[in-house]
């Protein structure tokens, strides 16, 4: 049996794309949209056809059992996964910059060792868990006086280390994928439930370095709830942090890392903070005709301390357009799960606050404990885990459908959707020369405020796809932080969030970041163009 | 009128000291423990007595509107609140190192200013909000090479700037202690509810300075959990963040200043998270036979998703010594609050808990809303709110009171409470030649593990006090790290636990805090001998 291959250009695997039925779907959905009956689609490139440069260093010989030049090694690690990834490479415009080598290192005195020989050579290291960056976080760096590039893959340490099922926590190597990890947990009774769109084809380190955010809509968010404690091979030496539940002794040093993006260190390993598998779950759908009364509920609940699992406000543009509904109304999907006790009271008192606010809801799927996935949270959520199956087929197709995302107080968040939205649809307009679609859902809710994760569809010209998308994704991105929101919540920055995140820190912790990098990369190694310059 | 002076060696206000009566009772107590019938106290100090040195630097002219070097403010600022503090001042150890000037700035640019005064005369500027450490936070340094010391008390930063009802957060200066800083808020009808044992004479600056923890037992301990946004004046400018729930945008620079302990920069204001003022409560005291089986309990609510306000286990040793009962039981003091909802669901749950490991309570306790002031609960209350009041009187009649507090994995916990009881009461029994006590609470409790707070009790020699004292606190100290705790949950680091904080923190993370130091305060102006050496 051939192992299963990961596509190089789109999602997954390669015997694992989006049905025709599926594309047919979809098709019709964007057909509505733009108005355009015919969406002939680029053929999807093969490895065969393209010409990649030959990689210009040489293997050491002591790393030749961990590094690799194979071309499609090379081609797979080329991109991550953004609408510009893969217009690049679905449309043949750019296979100009591949790394040299991919190492898969096993241990972390391979990791040393890799850093170290890209220390001597002048070579970049790129960490790299499962490639799925929407923000040019895995890309190669380009600039010109490089000799070449080095791609550290980890996924050999993909193992569950040890399991402490008092404390409910787990040490867990970084390169191990959502699945993976899950798989290993379950004869625990134990899950970590860190359910994001990219859960297939990401990475607890990835997820640490990105502080990405995972299932829960309140109390465990980001994934720096979950840190117990981080390793991290840099190329000074390894920096382990004390395993305990928090502590007051000086700055938390793992906060360092959380969001390092891989400039500062690689994560290698970590010990999470687990759940035990819910035994009981109560969701929901309530509809609302008022969207700024959908948004009071939402605080109101988001400011009770019941701590729903869910509470994602879909508006009504959302939900025509995901067909979750027939969009005459807004629609809240929540949900409360617990392992300890029934929820009965949590979803009543979650409902009377809805109510007072206009909500209205169907009474009898409070019972269907399998509610979330059916009716209209069952079709949003197929939609959801399907959605960067598609991608690569809309870009082929000239579709751009990207999302920007943020988190903001609620004194300020009706004034930036509307400034995000007009902003936005100004820009596909002028750009594309057609109307286009920008909806909004929240992602994760906070009692000072939501974390709203804002969708835009345009077409473009399949010639000028990247150039569009820049100036659309532009736009909105410049809106969202003029309004008072960070330019990410949970997408993390890579390359393509610089710019506005170099404006969003303030200028002395960016000092305080290149000194930290001067002492644990002081050759500048790693992921050079992200997070920081020297 | 004349305004109502700081006792300079002892707790609170001169005019607010403890009762005979109180002392009487405290004195009762430790003739019980240590079975000694006279405890002839030091008579208290008064500044007439002492002999200070004069200051050793002269005010600039620009300056002199907000500093001072009066005897009686130089004489306050000379110590923090520990036992040695304490002893150092009441047995008439050490007057020799007061700081030369004392400066209270009236705005960021006072500080600027008296930073920029300390680095072109080489002087050391030490922070200071409340004065409450007990870790040698505020302490003057006594390395001789300085030829002065500046105490930086940001006093007259005390106001509520700005409140944001919708997202529950307002903007607060540093200096605001405790109680005024609640009376600012009542108008509003939210409160931060930080009430921490130090509360009366501690700062917002101080807290996020110190990491300190506040009311709740679950999910908002910390002041980490409350920081929406910080300003920072660092001699290298003003560090200011955005004011967002949170973001995924690189590394938080909040939370290097969190736990920074006056060493990087001096917080000046902060937007912090409040809460609505809790209308529903509902607390009972549950009695267990067995305390493994209580600390069961106590971890199976900590994962439960309950979030009770607190839960504090006090075993029975301490619950007899303070008279909260007769010593038969280990006591579970429980509470639920909120300003949403009735908690009976969650109250029934949690007693559920508590029943299946053996817990017993009184029924009727339930329906009194003011039951965490009466009962055991409330004589517990009226101890801990007095206790600071009563430490200077320990420590004239030579007694030893003092705390040792830690945050550790459920797994670990039960042999660090065994070890830490055996050394430390080993150690007084070494070093004071009778019997003493060591108790233990819990202050916190997190899913993967409990903050146990240790208190011990010992008869010293009053000529040799200090020594004593460090003795016994030193063997509690390695003990507890020993056992896989962190040397403080928030009683933070100050001078005293830089020695078990540098073999907590990683190597490298020094390394790295250095270099900000370097960046931050480039000569080394900021609390030296604090967090990290240049």
């Amino acid at each position: 049996m051939t192992p299963r291959r990961r596509s190089f250009y789109g999602w997954g695997y390669e015997d694992d794309a989006a049905s025709a039925q599926e594309i047919k779907s979809s098709e019709r959905g964007w057909a509505d949209l733009f108005g355009v009956e015919d969406f002939t689609p680029v053929p999807m490139p093969t490895p065969e056809e393209i010409d990649l440069r030959a990689s210009r260093v040489k293997i050491p010989v002591a790393l030749r059992a961990c590094c690799t030049d194979a071309k499609y090694q090379r081609l797979l690690h080329s991109y991550g996964r953004s609408v510009h990834d893969l217009a690049r490479m679905i449309h043949r415009r750019d296979f100009t910059n591949p790394p040299d080598v991919v190492a898969y290192p096993r241990s972390e005195e391979d990791i040393l060792a890799v850093l170290d020989w890209c220390g001597d050579e002048g070579l970049a290291a790129i960490p790299y868990g499962g490639g799925s960056s929407v923000v040019g976080g895995v890309n190669p760096p380009r600039d010109g006086h490089r000799p070449g590039n080095v791609t550290l893959d980890l996924k050999h340490l993909n193992r569950v280390l040890e399991v402490d099922p008092l404390s409910q926590a787990a040490r867990i190597q970084a390169g191990t994928l959502g699945p993976d990890l899950e798989n290993q947990l379950r004869p625990t009774g134990l899950t970590m439930r860190f359910f994001l769109q990219a859960w297939e084809f990401s990475s607890l380190g990835g997820w640490i370095a990105t502080r990405a955010a995972g299932h829960y809509a309140t109390a465990y968010t980001q994934i720096d709830d979950y840190v117990q404690s981080l390793r991290v091979v840099t190329p000074a030496g390894v920096l382990a942090s004390g395993r305990v539940p928090t502590s007051g002794a000086g700055p938390n040093s793992d906060r360092l890392f959380l969001g390092s993006e891989g400039a500062l260190g690689v994560v290698t390993e970590a010990w999470v903070r687990l759940h035990r598998r819910p035994t009981e779950r109560v969701a929901t759908t309530v509809r609302f005709r008022d969207y700024g009364k959908a948004v009071n509920a939402v605080r109101v609940i988001s400011q009770s301390g019941l701590f729903p699992a869910n509470v994602r406000l879909i508006e009504r543009e959302e939900v025509k357009f995901t067909e979750a509904g027939d969009g005459a109304h807004d629609l809240l999907v929540l949900s409360f799960e617990s392992a300890d006790h029934p929820l009965g009271p949590w979803m009543e008192r979650a409902l009377e606050i809805c109510r007072d606010d206009g909500g209205e809801w169907d009474e009898e799927t409070l019972a269907q404990s399998e509610s979330h996935r059916s009716g209209a949270a069952g079709r949003w959520r197929e939609k959801f885990l399907r959605g960067p199956y598609l991608r690569e087929h809309a870009i082929a197709r000239g579709v751009m459908r990207d999302t920007v995302e943020s988190c903001v107080t609620w004194d300020r968040y009706m004034e930036l959707r509307a400034r995000v939205k007009e902003a936005t649809l100004a820009a596909i307009r002028e750009v594309t020369g057609r109307e286009g679609l920008v909806t909004v859902r929240f992602t994760h809710v906070y009692p000072d405020g939501p974390a709203p994760y804002f969708t835009w569809h345009a077409l473009g010209d399949k010639a000028k796809l990247i150039e569009q998308f820049w100036l659309i994704k532009a736009a909105a991105s410049d809106a969202m932080t003029a309004a008072g929101g960070t330019i990410t919540h949970h997408h993390a920055l890579g390359r393509d969030h610089r710019r506005w995140y170099d404006q969003e820190r303030p200028e002395l912790f960016a000092t305080v970041l290149r000194a930290a990098k001067r002492e644990l990369d002081p050759r500048a190694v790693l992921n050079p163009g992200v997070l920081v310059d020297p």
